[in-house]
């Protein structure tokens, strides 16, 4: 393998594929999926009609199963740093094994809490395999939750903080407005009842679930919905944006 | 007109349209161009290679002209309210000479740093006008300097925080790594030396430049590079990404 794609491919929905990741997946001949046995099968869905919707010459698909990884662990970081680094020995593994152009398609952006990136960047710094790699950035969940709730992520001339539900319940609300990726616990809850929440599930999805409104009158009502939503189908993919009141 | 497009349709690059935009601009009658005179020839020709790349059927452009702005107010947030104001009053004018299916293309994504969402809820909140309106998301200049630089915008769970070259001035750095958009004065400069900058100019265009160091070793360089460009061509476009020394 000489040549690497890691391409955003959107946040669900398969129409938010761009022409470049089109043109770019075009061109490939392996894509290698990580850890595909955890995921959702809606999710291989969707990735699979993006494949077969667009690629228009054959392709073969590596699968690499993920490593085990602590969930909660006391050191969060480095065990992250520690996961990376056995992922990356089974990627670089799979790419000597294969010739050709290779890809990896990421949901969303590369760019934004996806670990590819890093992992390509060790396998790179071994100095193993040699391989030049170009990134194509994708539409992200942030952008698609503002689109479906048709706001503007920021009131006029301030910031946004895009920022996780661990760093969320240890810090506290951003200046401005805050995105809240990777909650598994309705951290929305613990903020002040007259912030403003856009909440959003399997965002570009059939089951796609969105509520606006004071997180003291519908905060309760999301995590509720949440919980069901997540019982029914077996996981959940949610996103949301906070902003105090003025 | 009954139904309205705001669609976003990337960084500049005309391959970074999403498959949901081309879908959308196919159903358009009327693309409502605002400001036009303002703008660089060159984002002209980006914006008329995606119409005429992709739509399908007959379209009118109607350009709506831009009312003057001052551009150094003193009370930055109501000025630029006024400006919405007016702005929207002639969006609406606009709105109602012309039947059809009608469209807003912006730059990057809507809910970024874009007034767009803002005039047409004006538009609405008058009540004269009655229509719908759908939001497509696109790829921001945020996830097109990240992809060219092949970077992840964060550290591992750390926040991203996306702010403007004025509160940048105002406010320092914030959490983690910033991103920062609107600045016309190479505010960068003002940050320790040894935080990491990676900027980029134009991307996705064929004077796409960018730099990648530590800001007191090259952001001399920048800022000169950076005046030197505007000169020659007239504009420029450019973003960064700060992060300091862990």
């Amino acid at each position: 393998m000489r040549t690497l794609y890691v391409i955003g491919i959107g946040a669900g929905d398969p129409d938010q594929v761009t022409v470049q990741a089109i043109k770019a997946l075009r061109q490939v001949d392996v894509f290698f999926v990580i850890g595909k046995g955890a995921e959702k099968r809606e999710l291989v869905e969707v990735r699979t009609a993006i494949l077969t919707g667009y690629a228009d010459r054959p392709y073969r698909i590596v699968e690499i199963p993920d490593p085990p990884r602590e969930r909660a662990p006391d050191d969060y970081r480095s065990t992250v740093q520690d996961w990376h680094e056995r992922r990356s020995l089974l990627l670089e593994e799979a790419f000597a094994a294969h010739d050709g152009v290779g890809a990896i398609l990421v949901w969303g952006d590369p760019a934004l809490y996806d670990s590819t990136l890093r992992m390509v960047e060790r396998v790179l710094a071994r100095g193993t395999l040699d391989f030049d790699y170009t990134v194509i950035p994708g539409v992200t969940s942030v952008h698609a939750l503002a689109a479906r709730h048709r706001t503007v992520l920021h009131r006029i001339g301030e910031p946004v903080h895009i920022t996780t539900g661990r760093r969320l319940r240890e810090e506290g609300l951003g200046p401005g407005s805050t995105v809240v990726m990777l909650d598994a616990d309705c951290t929305f809850t613990t903020v002040p009842g007259d912030t403003f929440i856009w909440w959003g599930a399997y965002l570009g999805m059939p089951d796609e679930t969105l509520f606006a409104g004071r997180v003291g009158e519908i905060g309760g009502e999301i995590a509720h919905r949440r919980a069901e939503l997540r019982e029914r189908k077996g996981w959940i993919m949610d996103i949301y944006l906070l902003r105090p009141a003025e």
